[in-house]
């Protein structure tokens, strides 16, 4: 099952653009008139037709479509680690399980305060085709702690910390099946101010386990 | 906190090795009377103080001992990835989380025949004192599908594969507090004849989830 990535849909036609487009008749050797899948990023997969072939792009006929629903968003808002490659890795799990969206978060204790963006639009975009689960999450560059509330879009909110013991685990604390959002911090952990902020806004504090996590272990 | 690790318990005194010496001493430079936690990869955790520096060991003093019990053990019976560095960071996680054992399956359709046994136990031994949880998991060199059945030592046992549709989810056929083993197979999955086989030695098959994951992320 070969599998792509296109938003330009029109009508009964999607075109693939140049990177897809080489991904799909150069690497893979697919041939006018072969069937391929394309997904939307958005849970829509479609089964096409390969009709016209140009130099920077390829034309396909849509022949079905299935429509999936995510059953519960989750938004992962997440300080950036130091060292980029746990971001890279991270990013590539939560694509594999199915994040919904996420946001890197510059808290008090974090080291780094920029992400490289492009690159790990393109690793979401690889995992997405390799998984072939249909979505591709919202990757939103850096945002002040503060700031980041702004894009919370669910009633249910955690934030996960370690300021002080006997904090109930996320395993016990979360709801079924509702849209959720989780707050994350950096190597230093959240300051206090920070957690004290959250809880004002309607968080819920928990901790993910006994284990002394790693800040991308625990996205 | 600072958290070393040794297997050489002599009475009311602890020797690190060469190594942790080194990370001691000259990394953190510790001194003589000075505090350190020391684990011995097995659920216990020392706090000792430093009496003896020597060229290239280190003498501790038991000053107090805590014993963690695991609650349930599983082993983990996994192909090795193609590419090493995923089993590399798999294995940092899997330590993170807390794995008992390790055991790499070489299957019909295992790529990869070896690994790098001395860099494993390097990765496992600096993400136990990373995460600080005193358990050191056993880490087995590659056995054949067929041989590896005679290193089970639990009553529930998984297979996870995709060879055909709706199989039931992990998640819905785990039980609580028994220790378990699960078996994971490799980028082409399981032979029919290996979940046959499997099967009839009492194991429960079962799936990982709608989504198609890595083999490295399914560990």
């Amino acid at each position: 099952m070969d599998f792509f990535y296109s938003k330009n849909i029109e009508g009964k036609n999607i075109i693939l653009n140049k990177n897809e487009m080489i991904h799909c008749v150069r690497s893979l050797r697919k041939k006018i008139n072969d069937f391929i899948y394309v997904s939307d990023g958005n849970g829509v997969c479609y089964y096409c037709k390969i009709i016209k072939i140009e130099s920077e792009t390829c034309r396909l006929q849509i022949v079905k479509k299935d429509k999936i629903e995510k059953k519960i968003k989750i938004h992962l808002f997440i300080s950036p680690t130091k060292n980029h490659k746990r971001i890279e890795w991270m990013l590539e799990k939560l694509v594999e399980v199915g994040i919904y969206r996420i946001t890197f978060l510059i808290c008090k204790n974090s080291i780094r305060k920029t992400v490289n963006l492009d690159r790990l639009n393109k690793i979401a975009l690889s995992a997405m085709k390799q998984t072939q689960n249909c979505f591709l999450p919202t990757i939103d560059d850096c945002l002040s702690f503060n700031d980041a509330f702004r894009l919370i879009e669910t009633n249910e909110k955690y934030i996960a910390h370690l300021c002080y013991d006997n904090i109930p685990f996320l395993s016990n604390s979360i709801k079924g099946d509702e849209n959720k959002c989780i707050f994350i911090g950096p190597e230093g952990d959240f300051s206090r101010d920070e957690v004290s902020y959250a809880l004002k806004k309607g968080f819920v504090e928990v901790s993910l386990g006994h284990s002394r996590l790693r800040t991308e272990t625990s996205g």
